[in-house]
């Protein structure tokens, strides 16, 4: 993880899977963050019991409501993570928050389309916006042009399902929901990093491979990838890109996503 | 146009800008379709006169109601067409219909991204499945499995602007919504293409240029492209689509659009 030293970062969708481990090795970091904000839908129920149990050993950690299709919790995230910080910036926003429904083309409907668009999609844009000032302000707090996620960033969890190049798994699902809002994510990456590029802001969307979490092993076959490998390989890319990355899509062993 | 001879079509959208102009040229081929299904909003409004004016004078001509956001709107405007067809099927079906909003990347909305996505994205998903029954039946009733557009085709009305690689006109426009929402068109084209191959049904997606109707010409500069010459091009395109070419990306002239 040579390079990758954040002040503080929010994980979106953080109390399980792939946005529960992150949190986790940054938290376990040689250096770790002063600032990690783990954002849930629900942080004193059962769903965030194990976010729970790392606060209470980790005095750096601060679980931050966010139900990531309401622009008014989308607000209210910022304004919490904004006071913790007492002027300093975010140096790295991570959405990692998704859903995906079973479901074939045939089976898709406007309700299916909508709410998955909302979360995937619209989510990411709503928060890059209402973090911008945060990122803005990490960007401009570190010396030099040059863009990195130890400086400002937004990463997006997209998906190799969402390459309309590759189409990866449609035997195994067809999803178009899915694939849709993750499709639109790209452009959404691609359309922020072209944005908030003169703001000093990295943005890039990454697929996390095939991982072993609820979203990842609920069809007939176990995924690949664990969720400690495909965090380990994030964060060593995360860790790794610069400028002539931002508006790209790589996945977790850093390879090139084609769009 | 060589080859293209197709008994019956439908265009979203046709009370105007290319939608008409499609349905104009379709009109006027030398051996012209047996059916033409105008779809509009407003099929005895102010908005749709020019097409009231075009069915006067041909009988082969039929406007049909459709809101492409109202799912039970698209269910009865396919049972219209299958009335009228009298159990023979539909080979084309252009989904045209679509709708922008200037906007920057800092100013969209839940709302905004909601609706356009809606129009856009969902409108042509749902009309693929109404539509599809008929589809079938027009794949069914030419002999030989190659696709091609005169036995039975879905066309998505895209654009350069939903190209995660070129991001067309940026400078000119970031309407975020509007990309996003065509990037994921793209992505159904690829599904719609895998998914109703088994069917006969060849299907892609076409950016007709940057065209001078109430969409292209609503900023400040004038669009290169008039629309006569737009939809010659693509009216050509189609007449050349074969099966190499389901689930592609083409613009008016031929030409493959990256991702
Ligand atoms: N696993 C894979 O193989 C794989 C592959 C490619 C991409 N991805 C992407 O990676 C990301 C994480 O996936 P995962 O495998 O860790 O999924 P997961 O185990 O299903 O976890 C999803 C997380 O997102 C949260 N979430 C969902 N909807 C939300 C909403 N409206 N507001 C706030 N939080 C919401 C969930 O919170 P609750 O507990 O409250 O539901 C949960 O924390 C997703 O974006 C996914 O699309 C995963
Ligand atoms: N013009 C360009 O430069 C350009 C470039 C790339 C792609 N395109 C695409 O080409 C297609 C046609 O564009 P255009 O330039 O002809 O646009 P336009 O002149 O604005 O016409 C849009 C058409 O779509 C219809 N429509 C919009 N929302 C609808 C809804 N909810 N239900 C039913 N019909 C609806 C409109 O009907 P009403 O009259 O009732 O509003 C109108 O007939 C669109 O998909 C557009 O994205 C255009």
């Amino acid at each position: 993880m040579g390079d990758l030293h954040v002040h503080s970062l929010l994980v979106t969708g953080a109390n399980r899977g792939i946005g529960l481990e992150l949190v986790r090795q940054f938290l376990g970091m040689p250096s770790p963050p002063a600032w990690v904000f783990a954002a849930c839908r629900d942080p004193k129920g059962q769903r965030a019991q194990e976010l729970q149990n790392l606060a209470s050993k980790h005095p750096n950690l601060v679980i931050i409501p966010l139900e990531v299709t309401d622009p008014a919790s989308i607000k209210a995230a910022a304004a919490r993570v904004g006071e913790h910080l007492r002027g300093s910036g975010l140096n790295l926003l991570i959405n990692n928050a998704g859903t995906a429904k079973a479901s074939s083309l045939d089976a898709e409907t406007l309700e299916n389309m909508t709410q998955i668009y909302t979360t995937n999609t619209v989510g990411p844009l709503l928060l890059g916006q209402a973090f911008l000032p945060l990122l803005k302000k990490a960007a401009q707090g570190i010396p030099g042009s040059a863009l990195n996620c130890s400086k400002a960033a937004i990463i997006n969890m997209s998906s190799s399902a969402g390459s309309i190049e590759e189409v990866f798994l449609w035997n195994y699902g067809q999803v178009v929901s899915y694939r849709c809002s993750k499709a639109a994510l790209n452009m959404l990456t691609k359309c922020q990093s072209l944005r908030y590029r003169e703001h000093g802001i990295l943005c890039a969307a990454l697929h996390p491979g095939w991982v072993q979490t609820d979203m990842g092993g609920s069809g007939s076959q176990k995924p690949p990838v664990r969720v400690d490998e495909s965090v380990r390989g994030m964060l060593k890319v995360l860790s790794s890109l610069s400028e002539k990355d931002t508006g790209t899509f790589l996945d977790w062993e850093g390879k090139v996503v084609p769009w």
